[in-house]
């Protein structure tokens, strides 16, 4: 099935089951008002929004809303946890080396994940509203999963089963604030300010062909100013699939219902087909060039960040989203 | 006034009002069912709550609970956003001369935060369930405030205007998972397992003479397997405060309205009244002897957390937890 919430003035949206071809919607609220109220008591609300997804394919349900006309929320507007791994080892490798620095061995084998702000994810078409240009604005595609209840210390193998939805996702970088974040070896702050998301997610039993072993299987279009910027495939050099990274997260601790998990920027190796950020073609310019040729992204400046399956019809919806200047009030 | 969460087999417990002496309570879920509701409609629940505390301390409510007799649960205890700044400079410099690591001369101007899992926030009197011993448990004693909204790029002067509530916290630390995680620069993951809280959160108006220009002006008691560990005083060495915490977190994106801030363990230069947590007193040995000879925590301790206002009376209520093997289901 296909979920998103829609704008409704609350901070939570409202829930909708979304038709396969992404055009319909239908409102759910009598069953699960927000998408963590289904994530909370999905054990007693999957079949019946299973049902409005198939009645809503079928033409059978009554109340249908133009999912076109609709604003988008992200589909879980607010989250309670959100941990974004490095999984594409390969693109840490080729930051590294464009720094002239090592990669530690254990980076193969031991996954880099951080815990990111998971109060305010915005929607798919929402502005990037940043204060100042010279931060170094990028975006980021990814993949992301949303996990239910996780018990701590599960392996790998028994955290796929707990993936619900799968879906992409933006997650925007402050590159020129990261250098000093890193040094202080806490954590990224400051300069992860906001993750968008696709419009909808798409539950794993509609995913058959495509999430594989813990892993999505596609191409993920990132598309900068009209014109496109990168296609790499998000099953290709995954070195850690989501069932490692889940596993991960849980080594210490339980993870509630509504975890998001996503996967870092989607890489593969030696960039045949583009980059998921700005900043792995700046460091490919660095290593040819001695210095990056391409600027981060400047107000005004546009994203659309899609996947479509082997049929070319797009899977979470597109996100398209325009860097603002962000104005205090 | 006072505010707790109380119990009821929902993941966020019920909103209880408790009163100034901790001892009585009263259903207010007619006004807020839940503490982020309460948050999230704080313009039009404040005055309510209000008048139901001046209520229950005056004895002139009826279905007054018996606060002693609830279970607590952390009073949210679930959050969308939970920053753990490290604001006692003082402890950071002597973990690091403890290995004969500089201090950068940024870190007085610079404030050091890490984000941390914030979906499940556990009871002042749960056990802290933990798989293995030789992971290095430790407490850290803290104080936390909470949030409304906080729009991005704030002041720290007016950031101290967005804090709602002030309380104690226990920042459950792996100390022996912390090296290797703060090597790869991407901050705490598997090493920040619990934080679990005092049974109540105090409202500012209620700490006139104890939360004074961002700081909680009062010693704040660590009791370790019955014996005082430690009462640094909070209010002092407390290099930034919690408007400066505030601003630093919001630098770059908004904050919600549920939004925990840490202040890091609380330490006082030179800790002549004990610490907050085993980590410090193993780096004042280790810098006296050459090792550290204070083992880290085992199954079966206990640490009891406390902080008691000018007339000795409790201010939050105490934490009271037992260190517990975690079984895997």
């Amino acid at each position: 099935m296909k979920l998103a919430s829609i704008e409704n003035k609350t901070r939570d949206g409202k829930l909708v089951v979304v038709s396969r071809d992404l055009t319909k919607a239908v409102d759910v609220s009598q069953i699960a008002p927000t998408m963590q109220f289904a994530l909370d008591n999905w054990i007693n609300v999957e079949e019946k929004l299973k049902q409005v997804y198939e009645d809503l394919n079928n033409g059978s349900v009554s109340n249908i809303i133009d999912f076109n006309e609709v604003k988008k929320m992200a589909p879980i507007p607010r989250a309670y946890h959100w941990a974004d791994g490095s999984a594409y080892v390969t693109h840490v490798e080729l930051v590294r080396k464009a720094r002239n620095a090592e990669l530690p061995e254990s980076f193969w084998t031991d996954p880099l994940m951080y815990m990111g702000a998971s109060d305010a994810f915005i929607g798919a078409n929402d502005d990037i509203e940043i204060e100042d240009e010279e931060w170094g604005i990028d975006f980021e595609s990814e993949v992301a999963v949303i996990t239910d209840d996780v018990p701590a210390g599960i392996s790998p193998e028994e955290a796929i089963k707990h993936i619900k939805f799968v879906t992409i996702i933006n997650d925007v970088s402050l590159r020129n604030l990261i250098p000093n974040e890193l040094s202080k070896q806490f954590g990224f702050y400051q300069s992860k300010p906001w993750t968008s998301f696709a419009p909808v997610v798409v539950s794993v039993d509609e995913l058959k062909n495509e999430f594989v072993d813990g892993k999505l299987h596609l191409p993920l279009i990132s598309i900068l100013n009209g014109k496109v910027f990168g296609t790499p495939n998000a099953g290709i050099d995954m070195t850690f699939n989501f069932g490692q990274l889940i596993s991960h997260a849980a080594k210490t601790r339980s993870l509630m219902a509504g975890t998001v998990i996503g996967s870092g920027t989607v890489a593969n190796q030696g960039s045949p087909t583009g980059s998921s950020c700005i900043a792995e073609v700046r460091c490919l310019e660095t290593i040819k060039d001695g210095k990056p040729s391409t600027s981060y992204m400047k107000f005004g400046d546009t994203i659309e960040i899609e996947m479509k399956n082997a049929a070319g019809e797009s899977l979470f919806g597109k996100i398209n989203q325009k860097v603002k200047k962000y104005e205090k009030k």
